[in-house]
């Protein structure tokens, strides 16, 4: 089958590879769609970060190179003698977390993660092969398109769910990238009231205002504090931090009311500076989000279903596998009005 | 009367100063005991922080010069014509704390807040006249001594309210001056099973097992957070920060167990770095305290009338006013085996 594999930061091959045996808890798919994440971007221009490259990866036994891609997916072509829940030509997409799964949901993943396509051959391939349990049937009216914008919206709804938001409350969205958009969306679903969105790009935060969102405030020409006390004067309920550096963070715990709730979505690359009294003077709590909960992921599924949540206005280009490289991490890297690139496999589609 | 007024920085005076007029709503209560707090020491060193003094606090309309100390305990000498629930005779304690009272007490003090004793004339002096509703009884079986404790302990109390701490749970403190002691003790009464308390000076650590904290670790002999696996392999629950350094918010941040919180009890001097990603990888939420909701400090008052916290360990030294420079701030600068000093003024004891 045709790959995209992993083999060194700059160094991703589309190529003829193996597709691995299907176990007797195993789902073989044949790839539909498969998104291009902000991680994968990462691992081209600096990894291995998550890719396992001098020893086997402790939960998955795979090592680089590896086919990457975790956001997607497929039509079931076989399964393993085991697996009751599905059967060939069921319309399926991967929750590629993969954990120990020994404590409860909210915790489980602290004891350590890997990522099917990213600790494992993953989903810019014809042929997948998962384990059973990290596949979920998706539902009539909800298209293979869709499905590969599942992860990343499990990703926004588990935030929403972190910052503890409630229906009528204010959000503020450090961040219209891919996440940063799909947290509006999700927030939107939430019932929030005033979303606004802060970014340095025009281009970005127009795509923040094709979804939905209520204001949008480009912090390199406005003041953003000043600009977010125009439109809520006591401050926002729940601010989220996509954009992953220091002056952002800053700028959310100092939009939050008192007693509200900043959440940190992004992942940040190195230490920030911060002032305590920040917290102090105002009460504002930190906590962050880290992928979803199992539930979460379903509850994405039927939110997208139900059309809560339509998530495809963030794509903004389909490409074909062997374009992966120019017009799929080229074009993330240099062009901002770039959201959600899908890349199309040979399953139907 | 006498009384310590605050003129600028190292310059407070013992001098004799009017009393205040009683109107209608004030009490007029003869000062028993008076704690030194910390931020008399921040006045005294390197004022003003919280004292006014280039125009009238507008909570209070008085400025500097004024008699410090908000740690205190009385009887009451003279009431107001609108006073009913106080007479003369009564012994009673202040809550300093002056906020709008306009919000819900948990928002309240975010919107402004001052202290008796610091935007106005306190307890370092014979007597001292307050509002009414700053003026809580003492009950049969609580000294007057330990009345002059309620605050510094309140804060303590509202810290563990706000880390959400349950009985059986286990507490890092870091930092053991008077709020970490009393910390320890609200811990203690709250039900907390394993409490270690870091701290860099023996002696500190010494009033730490005096108060029954159950492990003591000195940072800078031992590797504070191995020593902590040591006794919680999986981390600590609740995480109090109460040295205000940038290294012991690190160190609370990663000794908190996963989906733990971090309370920061300090008020910060300056801003810290942090990585966020210690908060992502682990789940770790930031919370804060300020002061302390009125709820809180009556509640205080009971858990001290009933025995559930018995705050006197933390006294190392009674001195006369007129010892408050030398026997007073200068002893808490430069002995470290000190923690709490109370100074006596004329009422009963």
């Amino acid at each position: 089958m045709r790959a995209a594999v992993w083999y060194k930061a700059k160094d991703i091959r589309v190529e003829d590879r193996d597709v691995k045996d299907v176990q007797s808890h195993d789902v073989k798919l044949r790839g539909a769609w498969t998104g291009i994440c902000g991680s994968d971007l990462h691992e081209f221009e600096e990894g291995p970060v998550l890719i396992p490259s001098d020893g086997p990866d402790p939960f998955t036994n795979q090592e680089a190179p590896l086919a990457l891609g975790h956001e997607f997916s497929g039509v079931v072509e076989e399964v393993g003698s085991a697996v009751t829940r599905f059967k060939k030509g069921d319309r399926v997409v991967v929750n590629p977390l993969i954990t120990h799964g020994e404590k409860p949901p909210a915790y489980d993943i602290y004891d350590g993660f890997t990522f099917v396509g990213l600790g494992s051959d993953g989903g810019f391939a014809d042929f997948a092969v998962v384990d059973e349990k990290n596949v979920y049937a998706l539902p009539e009216g909800l298209s293979l398109e869709e499905g590969a914008l599942v992860e990343p919206t499990a990703v926004a709804v588990q935030a929403v769910k972190e910052g503890g938001l409630q229906a009528g409350q204010s959000v503020a969205v450090f961040g219209s990238g891919p996440i940063g958009l799909l947290t509006i969306i999700a927030a939107k679903a939430q019932g929030a009231k005033n979303i606004v969105v802060f970014d340095l790009s025009d281009e970005r935060l127009e795509k923040a205002k094709a979804v939905g969102t209520t204001h949008v405030i480009n912090s390199g020409k406005t003041n953003p504090l000043e600009a977010g006390r125009e439109i809520e004067p006591e401050g926002f309920d729940v601010s989220f931090e996509v954009a992953g550096v220091e002056i952002t963070l800053n700028q959310a715990i100092k939009i939050t009311k008192s007693r509200g709730t900043v959440v940190i979505v992004s992942i940040f690359p190195k230490p920030v500076s911060f002032d305590p009294m920040d917290l102090t003077a105002s009460g504002v709590k930190i906590t962050s989000t880290l992928a979803y909960e199992p539930g979460v992921f379903q509850k994405t599924i039927d939110l997208m279903a139900t059309g809560d949540i339509d998530a495809n206005e963030i794509i903004t280009s389909r490409i074909e596998l062997e374009e992966i490289i120019d017009k799929g991490f080229a074009a993330l890297t240099s062009d901002k009005s770039q959201a959600k690139i899908l890349v199309k496999l040979s399953g139907e589609q």
